[in-house]
């Protein structure tokens, strides 16, 4: 161990311009000494005011309400822009990882979050974001009980990414799975189709078009609680996220081994949308959807959890969209406007990056 | 909606370069579409075997062995290089978390693990990273439960950002806490400090030394688990990662309210990584662990710490490096090796960047 006097170790820090540790990220925020332990004090512990987090170990230390099975879903988001109508990458992050754990028909507890920041980022953004995911956990009612600051070089991310992980509890006798479409099941979707592929894209400033399209990202747990508490046999829940309700169903078909048949008349597209993706040659069917399920429902208990749907404020506008079937199996088929039947593709590569 | 004819999607996906799909990882990759499908079969599936990600839900659902406490914790890995003598970021974001959950004195169980690639990536690359989380997962005995891919483009990221979330449950009768440690307690070191951040610094190529350093990066659970069977009455564990052991106890320090004291001649430190730092100027107090903890153990049961710490492969250098006081509230003193004391002060900013 050296016994010379103790290097300025600060000095050891070169950076290549001038950045101003009040208003800027810098690569000593990612450290673990004195700067870091500033930013989670003035930043995250202020926002996420919790015992857990405030008890500052290296782990949060949480209470379950009982012996229960647990679903546990991690995202990472790197949607682009940070700000977009409707929405922001904090608001996203909470919401889309609550809504992973609810579409297993758990209730979302806990969270943690991860930033990565690119050295330079503006605190003010930042406390912008960070502000929205106190909000939307506020909303979703879960608690932000772990997290973690790292710092890259400048060039070296793109602004802020933010990884979420949830954990929350699945009632005993709650079994929703993407295995367990049934002939004869009824699909619900809870509202209008493509409102957050579209904003965001509007947000990047490539479309020539004053689009009035807010994106649709919400928390869609307590939604789902309604959903069970009016009468179960949900058999399968999903949010049609990357690859729309197109991907979506697809999966769910593969996965259950059924078909499903849908009808394009009764699927809900805003005509902003609608028209941006006339002008892109994109299918509404394909865009991604940050605040709407996909319900797989029995018939005989459809009617009921859709009325419960559209009692919530989070599916007003949900409908019936198609049903599952036996033949045709491993496919989704789209009933077009002119009463033809398509196969509904899968989609191969990228159609909209960074959208989440 | 579009009645139009379904558009080659694939078409819109445009890249500025020439890349394989099957060498490399492209945007498409990122989309939720058939690459993603094929990336996640082809290389997640293969490596976390196991029926929670194979189900292919928007969660994993978990089974806890009984009511229990749990601990939760995040961390985002960007260390550079990627590969570094003795691991690579796929071993570190394994261990990183699972020690960050076991110095609650938990038992890890399930991970998840949320991947951010930039466009361009070479799979073979990937293939290794995620083959060495496989092995690390195999060693620590976690399960990688759920997953996330996304995708930046070219010049957004720097190769591979992996964050890993971890869960473990807590024994009844285990109370492991930062603010736990007491005046008169022991503090029980478990190796050599240094060899991590020392073997990344070297790997970058920065020092003109042919330097012998590994990392020690590697799951601490089992010897966290050997600890807990020797005896109990272990206070405080902590893992000394970003600003090493002098941050650690300072942190410690702080939380508990107590002074700490530690003998420079009694903390092991090899002679190259004591050569790097005279080289460079840094206190290897200060520089990163992954394969260490700190242990702040009550004097009685103290011996019998030790010997089962020493028994353990991953505790075999383990010794005791000092008390703590009720002097010197919040202060950590370091008695050197010519017999003066002198603070330990908090690292202020970066050190080493990029070191996990």
């Amino acid at each position: 161990m050296s016994s010379q006097t103790q290097p300025d170790i600060t000095q050891t820090f070169i950076c290549p311009m001038p950045l101003d540790q009040s208003k800027q990220i810098l690569m000593g925020h990612g450290s673990g000494g004195q700067m870091s332990h500033d930013l989670i004090q003035r930043s995250f512990l202020k926002a996420f005011d919790n015992v857990e987090l405030a008890a500052g170990n290296d782990a949060g230390v949480v209470e379950l309400p009982a012996k229960c099975r647990l679903a546990v879903s991690t995202d990472s988001h790197v949607v682009w822009p940070l700000f977009f109508p409707g929405g922001d990458i904090g608001r996203l992050a909470v919401c889309g990882t609550v809504n992973d754990v609810a579409m297993m028909g758990a209730k979302p507890l806990y969270l943690t979050v991860g930033f990565i920041l690119e050295e330079g980022l503006e605190m003010d953004l930042l406390d912008k974001i960070v502000d929205s995911m106190r909000k939307a956990a506020l909303e979703a009612d879960v608690r932000i009980v772990a997290g973690d600051t790292k710092v890259v070089q400048k060039g070296k991310a793109d602004g802020i990414f933010i990884n979420t992980t949830g954990v929350g509890a699945i009632p005993q006798d709650v079994n929703i799975n993407g295995q367990n479409a049934r002939p004869g099941d009824l699909v619900i979707l809870s509202g209008h189709i493509g409102d957050h592929g579209i904003a965001v894209l509007s947000a990047r400033g490539d479309l020539d078009l004053a689009l009035a399209v807010e994106s649709d990202v919400a928390p869609l747990n307590k939604l789902v609680e309604a959903m069970l508490k009016a009468g179960g046999q949900i058999h399968t829940l999903r949010d049609p996220t990357r690859g729309g309700v197109a991907s979506t169903l697809i999966e769910i078909a593969h996965q259950s081994k059924v078909g499903i048949v849908i009808d394009e008349t009764k699927i809900p597209v805003r005509p902003a949308v609608n028209a941006a993706c006339e002008l892109l040659g994109f299918d509404p069917l394909y865009i991604a959807n940050e605040g709407k399920l996909l319900a797989i429902v029995a018939p005989e208990k459809a009617p009921r959890v859709l009325a419960a749907m559209r009692d919530n404020k989070y599916g007003t506008e949900s409908t019936i969209i198609g049903r599952v079937t036996s033949e045709d199996q491993e496919q989704v088929l789209l009933k077009t406007g002119i009463g033809s039947l398509r196969v509904v593709n899968s989609l191969v590569g990228e159609m909209l990056p960074r959208i989440c």
